[in-house]
Formats: C-alpha cells, structure tokens, sequence
C-alpha cells in the first residue's frame, strides 16, 4: 500500500464488512447458480442431478474478483454519492456482472421476466448461456455495460472514451491479467495523456492478477511487483498493491485502497478544476497527475473449489471455465452442493428469495446504482449533435470537371463548423492515429487543438489540455476512444488512412455486434454513429508504397448486418459534404466514407450534389449521350479515382466515336446495388434495370475489389454483362495515373473494355485501339523517365458541356 | 548512462570516430540525393532545377538517426565479430537503408544495375520512390532486410521471431516513436520474458526518440527520462539514455552506449549457455536477465535544415517528410545544395565515385555485413522441415459416419511428430495466443513445453526455458514471432480462435505484400509458408458468444493474389491430416485451414482422405445416389460442421424421397472453386461443370459468408443455380445445432431448400415439408426447455452404405 498525502479514512466497521462480505457471497453465489442450476434455486431441498443444467458453461475464474470489486466499489459510491460504471474487461465473467445487476434491482427493471425473488432467481440462473437466453459474457443484454466481454483489449480505451468530457463520471475498469498482454491494452494504458482532469471524468484501471489465462500463466502476474511498479509508473500511473486470498484480510486491504484511490482521484480533479480557466484549460506547466491504479492479486476462481479430482483448482488455471465440469462424476454433485452451500444462502435470501433488507441496503440507490447509469445506455441526458448548415461549405462548380479541389480539406471545413456549435455541450470529438492534419482537416483547428498533458515545448502549436482532436499512433486506441464516446451517447468521426483502417477490423466487428444486438433490446437506447473518413487511399499512395494500398476495409464490412453498415464513394468535394451531413444525423450505423485529399476535379454543384446523394446513384445525363434511350454501353463508376478516369475514358470515346451511346451511371452510396430485400438501401430491380438495363455491356470502375461489385449485383439481371475494373493488388511508389494503369482502372484500359465489350465495335475502333496501345506505350516510357505523368494526362480536364449529339471531331 | 559491473572500454581513437562521422556523413549525402537528385549526384557541377526530382518523396526525419546507427553498429560487429541484423522501425527511412546497403556494396551485388560509383549513385538516386524503381520505405528490395516498413507496431515482434533459435544472432531493432505508440509494439516489449538466451540470440532495441510523428509530438518523448526509464523497467529492461545533438558528443555516448549494451548482452548469454544443459534448458531459479536497450534522444531530421522559410524544421515535425518540398521557390535551391555540400561530399567520394577506402574500410566483411547477413534472405544454412509420415496418425473409419474424432487433437499428434523429428535441427515452433491446449493440440506437450522465462511457481506445468510452445494472449505478437521465424527460413504454424484471427487482418496482409514482392526479386530466395490453424470455429463457440462466432477471415483473405493464398476446410480428421502434411512442405504461401476441434463424425478413411484433398474437390459417391448419371440436385459442402448437416439432409431426403437423385459434392480446397484462369487451384470450367451441371439446382452449404461462394463462382455456367446456406450473422451462446438452425444452414432448411429449388418438388415433397417444419419447432421448444439439442439430433448418424437405388423406408 503506498502512502498518500491524504488523511487515511477511519477503517470500516465490523458491521459494514459483515455486510459487504455477505453481498459478496450473494454475488458468488448468484453466480455459480447461474453457471449450474436449472431449478432448486435456493436449495431449499438437496441437490439433485435434476436440478443442474445438462450443459455447463460460463467462466468462474474471473467471477469471484469481479463480484468483490463490484461490492466494495458500491460501499464507495454511496459513501461518496459518485458517478461510476463497472467496466468488466474479463467479460468472461458475465454471471458476475449479471449476479451483481440483479441484487441491486436493476436487472429486474429492465427484465421484467426475471423479477427480484426466488421465482426471477429461477429464471436468472436458467437463462444464462442457455439458448434463447442470455450470453456468457457481459453483453448488451447486461444492464449498466458499454462493453463487451468477448475479444480482449478494449477495456481501458472504452473506459477512457466513456469518461471524456464527463467529468463527473468515474470508471472502475477492470483489466485482467490476460488482456493486458494485448497490444492495444497494453497501449491504452498511455490515455492518461489525454485526459484533463479539469473537464473529462476519471478512470481508475484495477489491474485484476488471478495468474493464469486459459491454460497457462499470465505475465504481469509473473515479473514481480518491483517491476510491475515500474511498468505502472512508468504507464504515468501510482499503484496501490492489494494482495489477500483470506476474505478479511481482504475486505480491509480493499476497502483501505479505493479509499485512497478514490481520495487522490477527488484531489487531481480537485485542484485542477480551481486552476482550469472557463473552457477547461490547465495553465501552463501544470503538471499531469500520476493517477492511482490498482494492482489486485487474488486466486482465480477464489473461493471455488480448493481442489477437483486431487488436482488444485482454486488459484490455477484449472478454474478458468467450469470448475466441476462432469457433475454425473461420483462426488461432483455433493461438492457443488457444498461450494454453493458454503456460501449460506439461507442467512443472505428470505423466504421469498429476496436479499434480506440488512444486505441489500448495500446497493446504492436509483441511477447510482453502477448498472443503472444511464450513461451505460447512450447517455444520461440527450446531447443531440447540432449539425450547421454544410451548403455554406460547397465548392463553385460552374460545370463539371472545371475546377479543382480538395474534397477532404473542405470536408474539414464543415467539420470545424460542427465542432463549433458543439462547442458549449462538448459532445463531438475527432479521433485519428496522428493523421488529422494529413487527411486535410487541418481547418479543425482554427477552433480546437490536439488534446495533450504531457510535456510541452516551445515550438508546440495546436496542442492543448482542453482540445478536442484525439490522436495518438494507435489505431486501436483511437477506435477504442471513440466507442466509448459513442456508447456513452456522445459523437465522434474518425479519419484514418484507408490501407490502416484494417487494423481495427476485429474491433469493427465487435462494435457492429454490439449494434445488431441492442437494436434487439427494448430498453437500449440508440447509440450515435460509428463514422469514418478513409483517405490517403490506394489510389495515391504518392508518398508511400505497396504497403499502403489497400482498399479492402469496405469489401470486408459488407459482411455484416445490413441494418448495420453503409458505404459512401463520394466522387467529389460536394457529394462529400452532404454525406458528411448526412452520417452525422443518423443513429445505430457505421457509417464508412472513402473520399481522396489530394486535388481532384470536381463534378457536381451542391443541388445537383445533393440530389444525388440523395439517390445515392444516379445517370450522369450531362456525361452521357444516350439521349435518355438504351445506350451501348454503361460506363459506371464508384469513386473519385475511378470517376475520374471513367469520365476521361468517356470523353475519349465520345471524340472517337461520337456516334457510340454512352450512358454514365455514378454510384456514391455503393448499397444501392445490393438487391432491395438485402438492404434497406438497395435498389429495386427494375430500377436498378433502369439504370444498367438488362443487357448491354456495363464497364464498371470501382474503387476497391473487384469482387465487391460483383457479390453486390450477382443477383441482377444483367450481372453477366458487368465487367469490373478496381484494384488488384499491384502496387508500389508511382505516380497517381500509373497507379491505375498497374490495376488496368485507367482511362486507356477501360476505354479498350469497351471496344471488346460492346458488338460490332472491334472493328470501327481498330484505330483506337492503336491509339490507346500508343498512348500507353508513351505514358509508360514518360514516367519511366521522369518520374511523373505526362501534362496530357495530368492536365486534362472533362470538356464544357457539349450536346448529347456529339460533335466533337472524330479520330 | 546507467553505470554497469562490465569494466569500460578504452574511449575510441580520434582518427576513428572523424573516419565514422565520414561514413555518417556520406550514407547522410546518399539518402537526401536519394529523395531529391535526378542527375549530378556528386555536386561536380552547381546544382541546378533541372538535376531535381519533379516529384519530391520519401520521408527525411528518420533516416539520419538511422544512419548514425548504422555507423556505430558497424563498427561493433568490426571489433566483436557479430553476427548482426538491422531492422529499422521507422521503415519510412528506406533512404537510410538503401544508402548503408549501397556504401558496404551489398546493393550493388543483389542489384548489379547499380554499380559502386558514380553512375550507380545517379542510379540509385533516381529510382528511390521513382516509377519502375524501388519504394521509399525499407522493403523486400532492400538487401538485409526482413521488415517492411510501411505499417508500423511489429519491429520488435519481428526482432524477437528471428532471432529464436539462432543462438549467434543479434538483432538490433530500431523504434521509432511513433511506432512505439501502436499496440502490437507495446505489448511487444514483453518478449523478453520468451527468450532463452542459451539457445536463442538477442534482441537490442534501440527506442528512438525523435519526438515527433507526421504532425504532432510522440508520447515516449514527453514523460520524462524517468517515467520513460520506470516504463522499460517495467518492460524488463535495463535502459541506456543517449541524448544529443552536437555530432561529436553523440558519436562518444553512443560508441560507450554501444560497448555497454553488446558487453552485457555478451555476458548475460555466456553466463546463461554455461549454465544451461545440453537442450538449452536453464537450471531451476535461473533469473531472467535484464537486457539492455538503448534510448536514443536525437533530433527528427539531424543535420537537415534548421529552418525552412522561417519556420524550425531540424528537430521538428516539418522535417518529417520532405523538408524542402517545393524547390522552386526561391532561395530553396540553394538551400538544398548548401545542405548536401554541409555533408563535404569532395572528402567522401573520389573521382569515381566511390567512398575513399579510409571510410569504406569501416564496413564489416562479407556476409558480416548487416546488407549481406544470409538470415535475412530466408536463412543461411537450408533447413529444411522434415515432415514425418502423417499416414500413422490416421482415424479408423471403417465406414463413413460411423465414429467420431477431434480432428485437431488428431493434428496436435501429428504436429507432435514433427516437433519430435525436427528437434536436433531446432527449425519449427508453434505459436498461438494460450490456445494450444484449447484447440487441442495438447499431444505437443509430449515432447516439448511453452517457453516461459518469467516467474515459476511450484504448481506450474508445461512451462520449460526451452519450450518451442509459444504462447501469450497478443495475436499480434504471435504473429509477428512467427513472421520473423519464417522471414529468416525456419518454420512453424499458428493456432487462432476463428473469430479472433481478425486481430491481424491487417499482418496478414501485410505478410501476403511481402510474399509477392520477394517472387519478383531474383536474389530473394523462398520462404517457408506461413500456416494458420483456425479452429473454435463460428459453428462451435458453445462456451461463448456472438463475440466469438465470426468465419469471416477467409472472406477477407481471398482478396490477396492468388498465387500466395490458400483455403482448405477439411471436413474430418483424415483430410485434416492429409492437409497439413501438404501445407507443411509448401514455400511462400499463406494456408489457412478451419477446422473444429469438437467430437465430430468422421468421413473418410486415410486413402480416400488422400485422393479428396489432392483433388481438393470431388464427388463422395458413397452419399450419393445420382448413380453416375445426371442428378436432380447438387448438395454440396465445404467445412465439417456444413458437411455433417448436408450428410444429414441427403440421410432424410434419401430416407423420404428415394427416387431424387442427389449428388453430393464435398470441397476440401476452396479455391478450386475460382476459375482456372484467375487461381492456380482452380478447376477448369468442364471439370466444374462435371461436378455441378450446367442446369441442376445447387444446394451448397458453407462454412463462411454465402457471398464467399458466389464470388469465387460467379463466372461458372451454373452460378444462378448455386443457393448458399452459411453465416449469415445471427449468433448467440447457444447449442451446436441451434447455430445451424439461426442461420439457415441446419439439414431440415437445406432439405427445404432442395424442395424449394428442384423442380416438380414441392407437391410431391409437401409431406416432407410438412415434416420439415414439425422438427424445428420441435428443435425448438425442446433446446428452449433443455439447454441442449434433442437426442435425435446429437445421436444421429450416417447410415451404412446402402444402393444408389435408395431402398429405404418411405416417409
């Protein structure tokens, strides 16, 4: 136990730790019943095979710690009248989680169907990781949790994301030993460099060391407190050690550490909010707190069975899951009988199953009570986002292909206006793995910084304790955050390099599931959007390399739920900003725009911006000249690379051979393809025929996969007929039009796709075929030489608008 | 500077620390004429625009801190004869790399179009991030090297994977700080406590703080020296702090840092080899070393130019890419060429072009080179895997569906056979995040341990020094150990919860870029492939959740070029077998296999397991009765869970409609699906079609996303006749058959399926329907009731072979 300044609190009563230990057997015992027993709740009669459920599963070893914690974190919160949510990183203790949510109420209220007495004791028990019932882990089911506990690692990101500008809020996050071995946990532990104690709440990380994962040993368990001091300190923590196995020993060992934690904590925020100025920032050389964590040694599965079949189970890794696992085997059953008996259920229940009035005064009351926060559940009060006007943002484009611009620098643009008017209520933040100012959202910070409290030096600019841009190298950490200020109701946009983003893929899936599920929940809320920018895309990798070209991250998240995800190619500056505005306004979606930031033709005006977004997919009449009949062919295109190139494709063809009917169909929301009764985005078939008729060539340039396009329409009529251009995997440092020639998405190979795609036309394009091989014989040995585009190509720009007719001079 | 018992080296001579600020000086010189020059690479002549770039990349911040290092490493390995690799971090100094590769003359000897003078310098300078050349970072084309260094957070992972097992290597790991802000880096540092250094060589890292990322400052450079050396206490490691800017003052703290760091590694490894036994094993009570690691404080972009139109740019994040970006503006020009002139490359270079021998003679010799260590170039001495008969560990089936078996434990024994045979050689190891035991490989343990030099407790087992088991809970970090085993030629396989394989989607492709690239550089010599076992598949995750259930990483991984990656679902133990035996002696592939480690009916025996998985696909004509002719229906399958559920359809439709012909097609090797022409394994069209007809309805259930199927189909004659049943994202704890029964893929929904498609079904088959609907609802209410799947269900079997007449009782 380390010392403090602070005064030590008077040590609990005698009274008081009887109480709380009985909560916590209550707790253990709720749990094992959970685990095992399909009736005889109370055992009011002996144990019979009968009784327990025919298959076993749920994790102990975690259990009994958190059920500690939870118990000594409630005695906190009532003497100190706080805020806090429990944060189970070892989700794998659901039933303790459950257990502790149904003592104090709350499970109850929000399941009705598994009231508080022996009858709801039943249903809990029998429910849990029952089919038709509820998971095994701490789940969206779990009243009071913002995360779950099935992939490891995201606990203290979460925590930290949950706590941002909520500075009344505290999160108990529970680390285990396990999860502290992942890489983004053993990062995450560096967010105390984003915190401002002024304005954000607290995290107090418990470091839970039961010792042993599935099978084997943890590490941190294993190094010793010396060096796990230094590792905490170095983490820019003050750890207090608290290690028992005797339960006295450790009700006061515990009750004596959060006390402690608890009053440095309430010191940090303290002081720092007398010196904060009025927007919450620290004065300068104000130094950041060494905040308290805790490091909790206890034996996994503490107080379970000491040994099983001669083999110790409490304290090994043999308490992992189910610790009597074959209950026929002779001795099991008598054994359960007294681990669940040894925790005297008959002093804790009344007759009627309820917890009796002297321990369930524990709990705190109404919204204090930690599973009943209603931050847990998308936000205590509403903090709508107010989204200002984006049109004041638009690009001129007096006709298209006409100007340039910066599509995500004027996205940034709008973003500093939302940032803005958000200001007073603080509930939007931007995230991103150093990349804001790189993405070209650098207009941010003409009204925010970079939030900071480490050390500074002279030459810093754009950094502050109170800004409201996160970043930090870590990818995970980013998405952590902003789940956590996502799940707390709260808003957020992440910016991301496209290629980079598959490193949060695991986490996407999770927050997905996450989503699916509580839209399944009456009583959860609906959570503002996941949104992501991904930029510095495949397509101009001009600084990096192959390393840096992957436009897979939207192939992959079209797996899941299509109630869940959306993905928008904007093509240009405008389209962008209204799907910006868009995302922002919708709830319980990840939301995935992929959008370049280097200057690019612009196309639409912001109406006709507007109306397409609005469509999500539409004929571009003023590129084609179908005339409004059936083309010869379909040039579509999803997006701003391959529009560009399809619309230089276009003209091209349209010069050669001006009487070719060419209709241009751009794609921004790429759902829109999928058939209707797939996604609620997708268009009907005789619209989509509309668009790409039944039976003509459709050259399709896209900006991921190929495959995408071709899983998204391989249902539609004319799906045959769909031959796709996009990225297939060739890559390195090039220029930005060679990079399109590697993957055969330029505007020569599309325009030879249409000459072997549409009848007839092999032969009256004979010369254009020479032409295009001629052109891009000259590209290749001009870049070879000096190292860049050719001016024709770099310099041209989509002709005025020209009537459907055509006109132009032909080859 | 720590002090150490080791006693201090003799300060270095005057006359060799100028002959080393030479060397640094000229790899200073090679790297910005790299990013800037096109012509006159030695200043003969004033430097003019036309001799510049027209587009400036690559990224100078890093890369003369590289080149300090590699100075000073060269001179260590000079003086101690080591065996040492570079592996630089901050791959965005490729500039660094090349420019030391090119002065020691390795790159001259890999790449003979870049001679050792002065046309090769004009060579090399052009093609760095030059179209047709090589990329900026640090890449497969850059000799020496096994670390791409585009995505960052493996540097250390990748460290510690190539030197286990090669007892005389040392690899000295640069970090930056940056990349030491990722997670999978953080978390990283922890390997230490997985290295044995008797039998394995050492890791020195060296964490280099620059203190900047692209826009804003790293975290490790503002905690403070002593917060920052708590945190590498943490992590096990005795720090050295080397901090400076004057050239001169920083080569002397560095040589000192240098003799103090490799003294104590030497010390720490004879003390350990005299101690261990003669298997590498460490005696009981061994304390694990603190190794030493080194804290670089230089500034971003050291010696570049201190400011740029006013603004601070040495010792800035401005230094981070290209410090004179735009070279026209005035007054740049001639910034630059007094910059490179501060190098006095006149003193550097002689008239050819070539370092004067005074400096030159500073590289080590031969392979001792850094550029030239074979171990970089997929080992030095072959050592091949010996791949013991796979044949013994072969399941008796006597018929099909008539035993069970965990084919993963049938693995496990397998895998237990070649760790034996390969132990005098020490070439192969298994990693997996503590799941070795779970996913059944347990027979391992026979011969050998986890590798685990932390604490030890009394209770342990399965834990040795010289364990080849390598386990902690990062994926990232196993991944990463084994990619730098495989990177320096041994081999290994990797075990993952289906789900959580997610984790290193983006290592996954990363590894998948590299292979690529090496198949295109002639001086690259094969590496051994890379071999995923995904087990706790989406199918089986009854002690978990929906957390847990996601088959999605074969989706994901198609995406990679076809010659690289590999699919195989072997549907029993016997192909399981077969399978990993191929996978085993395959080069530069990634294969990934899924297969459950739960009880499961057994299929095949060894023979017909190995004529299935050579073909990868084929007709199982011992459940069909389409009797060599053409069938109604095609029921087709790929993974066991999948397998087993169409065997149990064709059970009940043969049992009820013996006069349907059904043909059953099973698929081990999913990529036979995908045209001939688009993946070495797949089928032609007319074998295709042999298999799937050109007309007849398919029934095909699979283990993934149904999309996976069509895509890799949607060329084929039949595809419209192909209707999937796979995940469709519906999961919960529930029973095995139950998961089936969410998603549509249990046998009474495809018995459905082929009323539904076959035509003239549905009148005749209403009954069955009927029937068909009578047993989910029966599922139902009994798994709601129970917890568990009806008997009928758990306890049905295929029958013994009967007629393709059928015969059977009739419904």
């Amino acid at each position: 136990m380390n010392a403090t300044d602070t005064p030590a609190h008077p040590p609990l009563s005698d009274d008081l730790l009887r109480r709380m230990d009985a909560w916590w057997r209550a707790a253990n015992y709720v749990s094992v019943g959970q685990i095992y027993l399909l009736a005889n709740p109370l055992l009011r009669e002996p144990l019979q095979l009968a009784h327990v459920k025919p298959r076993l599963l749920g994790h102990w070893g975690t259990t009994p710690g958190l059920n500690f914690l939870y118990t000594h974190l409630n005695r906190v919160i009532s003497e100190r009248d706080l805020d806090v949510l429990f944060l189970a990183g070892p989700g794998h203790g659901g039933p303790a989680v459950v257990a502790n949510t149904w003592l104090e109420g709350t499970y109850s209220e929000t399941w009705p169907n598994v009231p508080l007495d022996a009858e709801g004791m039943a249903a809990l028990f029998k429910q849990f990781s029952f089919p038709g019932g509820i998971p095994s882990h701490v789940a969206p089911q779990t009243p009071g949790s913002i995360h779950e506990g099935g992939e490891l690692g995201y606990a203290l990101s979460h925590a930290y994301g949950a706590v941002f500008d909520n500075p009344d809020l505290i999160v108990a996050c529970v680390v285990g030993d396990g999860e502290a071995e992942t890489g983004p946990l053993a990062t995450a532990w560096h967010s105390n460099k984003f915190l401002n104690p002024a304005t954000d709440g607290a995290v107090l990380p418990i470091l839970h060391l039961n010792g042993y994962k599935i099978a084997g040993p943890t590490v941190l368990a294993r190094i010793g407190d010396d060096e796990l001091a230094s590792l905490m300190k170095g983490y820019g923590h003050e750890p207090i050690f608290v290690e028992a196995e005797e339960p006295d020993v450790a009700h006061r060992l515990m009750a004596t550490a959060f006390d402690t934690a608890f009053d440095e904590i309430a010191r940090i925020q303290k002081a720092a909010r007398e010196l904060a100025d009025e927007n919450g920032a620290l004065p300068p050389g104000y130094p950041r707190p060494r905040w308290p964590m805790i490091v909790m040694r206890t034996p996994k599965g503490w107080t379970g069975p000491k040994t099983v079949d001669g083999q110790k189970t409490e304290g090994s890794w043999r308490s992992h899951q189910v610790p009597l696992a074959n209950i026929a085997k002779p001795g099991h059953l008598a054994q359960l009988e007294s681990w669940m008996r040894s925790y005297k259920p008959e002093e804790l229940f009344d007759a009627q199953g309820r917890l009796v009035p002297d321990i369930a005064s524990l709990a705190p009351k109404g919204e204090k009570r930690m599973s009943a926060n209603p931050r847990s559940n998308g936000g205590g009060r509403v903090r709508e986002l107010r989204v200002p006007p984006f049109e004041h943002h638009a690009v001129d484009v007096p006709a298209p292909g006409q100007v340039e611009a910066e599509a995500t620098r004027v996205m940034g643009a709008f973003l500093r206006e939302v940032m803005r008017v958000n200001d007073p209520t603080r509930n939007f933040r931007i995230f991103g793995p150093d990349e804001t100012a790189s993405n070209r959202w650098s207009d941010v910070f003409d009204v925010t910084s970079r939030t900071w409290l480490a050390g500074r030096t002279p030459d810093d600019f754009q950094l502050a304790t109170n800004g409201r841009v996160m970043e930090i190298l870590s990818e995970h950490t980013c998405q952590g955050w902003l789940e956590g200020y996502l799940l707390t109701g709260r808003h957020g946009f992440m910016s991301c390099y496209e290629a980079f983003i598959h490193i949060i893929d695991s986490m996407f899936n999770q927050h997905a599931k996450w989503l699916k599920v509580i839209r399944e929940i009456p009583w959860r809320r609906p959570l503002p959007s996941l949104n992501y920018l991904l930029t510095s895309h495949v397509w101009r990798q001009d600084h990096n390399g192959f390393s840096h070209q992957d436009p897979g991250f939207i192939d992959y998240a079209v797996n899941k739920k299509s109630d869940t995800v959306r993905v928008y190619l904007p093509p240009d500056a405008n389209t962008l900003l209204a799907v910006t505005d868009h995302v922002l306004r919708t709830w319980n979606r990840i939301n995935i725009i992929v959008a370049g930031k280097q200057p690019q033709a612009q196309w639409l005006d912001m109406d006709a911006a507007i109306r397409h977004c609005a469509d999500g997919i539409g004929i571009w009449q003023w590129a084609s000249n179908d005339d409004g009949g059936e083309p010869d062919v379909v040039m579509a295109c999803a997006g701003d690379v391959p529009t560009m190139e399809t619309l230089a494709a276009v003209d091209l063809l349209r010069t050669c051979l001006p009487d070719l009917k060419i209709r241009v169909v751009n794609v921004v929301d790429l759902m829109t393809l999928e058939p209707a009764d797939r996604h609620p985005h997708g268009l009907p078939d005789a619209d989509f025929n509309a668009l790409f008729t039944t039976d003509k060539p459709v050259i399709f340039a896209h900006h991921s996969y190929p495959s995408l396009i071709h899983r998204l329409t391989y249902r539609r009529a004319n799906h045959t007929n769909i031959h796709v251009h996009g990225f297939i995997e060739e890559g390195t440092t090039t220029t930005p039009f060679d990079m399109t020639v590697l993957n055969r998405l330029d505007r020569y190979h599309l325009c030879e796709a249409v000459i072997d795609r549409v009848d007839g036309l092999a032969q009256r394009a004979a010369h254009l075929r020479q032409t295009l091989h001629d052109k891009l014989a000259a590209h290749r040995r001009y870049v070879d030489e000096y190292g860049d585009d050719m001016p024709e190509i770099r310099d041209w720009r989509w002709p005025a608008p020209r009537s459907a007719e055509g006109g132009s001079e032909t080859s």
